[in-house]
């Protein structure tokens, strides 16, 4: 039998988040965090509804998934996100004792890794999920931008 | 006339509410945001009590002075904590385009001036203001744990 939940399956979700972001003339990134196949945390940036330059996907689904469990470590569960973390949502990561962190496009200018943002030792990452269909709607979001 | 608004006024400030972290047994780290030697945003650590590794004391500050000021950007703005902001709060003042940060003690394990992390290039940064009384407080707090 094949395996429904995938990680394609989950960056799905996040995708779905990362749409909701772009409807709302946000910069469109989604994240949903996943425990035992169910996902207990989703959220899509907002930092411009919400005036709050930490309003970012990753930390929102981090608080609800933390909220959810009742604890603060996520070391059980793992992380879908569009985009690669940045530098504030890495810190995020770190403390939070994340399980698995799967990312979709990379994001040199202000991503975690080529700065050289370490995540707890403990975390796996995985990167490169659906990163096209990240990386297509973030370019069609800045091209609407650009023309408005 | 001696200006009362130093940057010692406004880190006693930020040791104010380190304490009251440090009373809700919470490690005891405080901090405010000031705009025209007015505090238009302020936290303390809350991490354990609200279960949220994003419940820094800066996260809360930067929220709540955005929301003051009905915008996202703090460039005008100063803050004032009470030990170095670790990486992930060093981020989020990179996205906030701080105008200037004033720490106490530093942090050399989590701090995000050793990891290399770069705040946004106009942001002034001074550090040792009452480091002393931050330290103090933060050794008192690891004795208490320890002694438990």
């Amino acid at each position: 039998m094949t395996d429904l939940f995938t990680d394609e399956y989950f960056m799905k979700q996040a995708l779905i988040e990362a749409q909701k972001a772009f409807d709302s003339d946000e910069i469109p990134v989604g994240c949903v965090v996943v425990c035992e196949n169910k996902i207990i945390g989703k959220g899509y940036n907002l930092t411009e509804q919400l005036n709050d330059v930490t309003a970012h996907a990753e930390m929102q689904a981090i608080t609800a998934a933390a909220n959810y469990l009742g604890g603060k470590y996520l070391n059980e569960c793992t992380m879908y996100v569009t985009l690669e973390p940045c530098v504030m949502c890495g810190g995020a990561i770190f403390w939070s004792q994340l399980g698995k962190l799967v990312f979709g496009a990379s994001d040199d200018i202000r991503g975690f890794v080529k700065v050289g943002n370490a995540l707890h030792p403990k975390t796996e990452i995985v990167h490169g999920v659906l990163a096209n269909e990240a990386s297509e709607l973030m370019k069609t979001f800045f091209k609407k931008i650009r023309e408005k």
